[in-house]
C-alpha cells in the first residue's frame, strides 16, 4: 500500500471512530467585536461578468474595513492592487483552477506563477475533484503540491469543494492538502451546488489540527452565519457580504 | 475612435437596422440523417466531478457514433487520446478559462498551449465577460487573439456566454472573435444562467457570416433541439447527450 493511501485510511478511520459533530450554541461561545471580525474576511468578488466598473466600486468600498483580504478572479489582481492604498493591510487574493478544478497541474503551476507576479499575495486554488473521487490520491497529492511549490511561500489554500463529496472523500482531500504543505482548506468555491457548512467546517479543522487553516465560503451572509463557521473551527470566512456582515454590529 | 470601436459599432448599428428574427417551422426544412448528424456533435463531458472511470465510460461508449469530437476537461485530454483508435477521425477538444473566463490572457495562452501538447485539436475558450461588459473592446480583442495566437493554427472558438450579455453585447462579442482570428463564436459554457437559443444563434450567424462557424451549446438534449439550432445557422452543436440524440432517429 502506498504511503499516501495508508495517510488517508488510517485517518477515515479515526474519523469514524472519534469525530463526534454538535453544533455549539452560539451565545457566550464567542465574542468577537466587529474589528476582529474584518479580519477573519476575505471580501470576495468572483461572479464572472463583473466589470471594471464593478471591481473599482468593490475596492473603494471596502477599503475603509480593513478585510483581511480582497479575493477577485486573476484578471483584476492588478486592477486592486493598484486601487489599494500602499500601506494598507488588506492583502490580494485570487484563485487558480477556479471554479472546476479540472485543468492540468502544469496548468495550475503557472496560474500560480503569474497571479504572484501580477501581486496575489494568497491562492485559494481548486482540488481536481474527479482524480480524488477516482482515488487517485498521487494525483491529487502532486496536483496541490505544483501550486504549493510554484507559491513559493506565498499561503495556499486548497478548495475541496465539500457539495460534491463523501466524508470519506472530505477527509482524503484535507489529509491530501496537509501532506503537499497547503496552508489552507476551504469548503467551497462558491459555484458549486452548495456552500459551507457548519458540519464540513468541524470535519476539516478535526483532520488539519491547529497547524492549518480552515476557510469557509459559499453561502455566508450574515454576521451570525461567519460566527456559527468560527466557532466550529473557521480561521477565515470566505463572503461576498463583508461590508453587510460588519455593518449589522456597527 | 479606435478601429475596433468602429467596428463594433457600425456592426450594432448593422444589426438594428437589418436583423430580422423568424424562427423557422422544422418540416421539410432540414432533414438530417442520424449519420449526418453526428459530424455536428461534440460530444460532451465537462463536469468538475467526472471521475477516471466515467471518461473512460464516456469514450467507449461514443467511439461508435463518429461524433465529430469528444470534449472533455484539460486534464483528461490525454486520457481520451490514449483510448480513442489511431484511426478515429473524432477529434479530442478541450476548454480553455473555463467557464467563468477570467484568467488574464497570459494564462488562456499558456493553457492552449498546454492543451495542444497534450493532444488537444480543438479549443473552446472563454471570453472575458467582466471586460467585454466594461466596453473594453482592446482587452477582449487581445485576450482571444492571445489564444488564437498560442493554438498556432488549431481551431479556437470563442464561447461567449450569451445568457450575461445584452444583444449588443453579443454583436460586439462575436466582431472581437472574428477580427481577433477565431474559427467559431459559441453560445454558451452550460454553466452560466441558460444555454443555447435559437434567437441567439440566428444572431451570432448574422454578425459572422459565412466564414466562420457557430456552435449552439448548453441545453441541447434532443434531435429537434439540435435541428432548430442548424436551421438557424450552428454549424455545430455541443451536447451532452449525444448519445441519446442520434439513438432517437436509429
Amino acid at each position: 500500500m502506498s504511503f499516501l493511501l495508508e495517510l488517508v485510511e488510517n485517518e477515515i478511520k479515526r474519523f469514524k471512530d472519534s469525530f463526534q459533530f454538535e453544533e455549539k450554541k452560539l451565545d457566550g461561545i464567542i465574542d468577537i467585536a466587529s474589528s476582529d471580525m474584518a479580519k477573519y474576511i476575505d471580501q470576495t468578488l468572483l461572479k464572472p461578468y463583473a466589470t471594471v466598473e464593478e471591481i473599482e466600486d468593490f475596492v473603494t468600498k471596502s477599503i475603509k474595513y480593513d478585510f483581511y483580504s480582497l479575493c477577485v478572479p486573476p484578471c483584476y489582481v492588478g486592477t486592486v492592487k493598484s486601487l489599494l492604498p500602499s500601506d494598507s493591510k488588506t492583502k490580494v487574493i485570487t484563485v487558480v483552477g477556479f471554479p472546476h478544478g479540472n485543468v492540468t497541474m502544469e496548468m495550475k503551476a503557472n496560474e500560480t506563477r503569474l497571479a504572484i507576479s501580477d501581486g496575489a499575495q494568497e491562492i485559494d486554488m481548486v482540488i481536481n475533484i474527479g482524480f480524488l473521487k477516482s482515488g487517485d490520491y498521487e494525483y491529487v497529492f502532486e496536483d496541490i503540491k505544483s501550486v504549493t511549490e510554484a507559491a513559493q511561500g506565498i499561503p495556499v489554500k486548497v478548495i475541496i469543494e465539500t457539495c460534491y463529496l463523501s466524508n470519506a472523500e472530505k477527509v482524503a482531500a484535507c489529509v491530501l492538502a496537509k501532506e503537499a504543505g497547503a496552508d489552507f482548506v476551504k469548503t467551497s468555491t462558491g459555484f458549486g451546488t452548495s456552500g459551507a457548512t457548519v458540519y464540513d467546517v468541524s470535519l476539516m479543522k478535526f483532520v488539519v489540527g491547529n497547524k492549518m487553516g480552515v476557510k469557509a465560503a459559499g453561502g455566508i451572509r450574515t454576521f451570525e452565519d461567519a460566527l456559527k463557521m468560527i466557532s466550529a473551527g473557521a480561521n477565515r470566512i470566505g463572503t461576498s457580504k463583508g461590508i453587510e456582515i460588519l455593518e449589522v454590529v456597527n
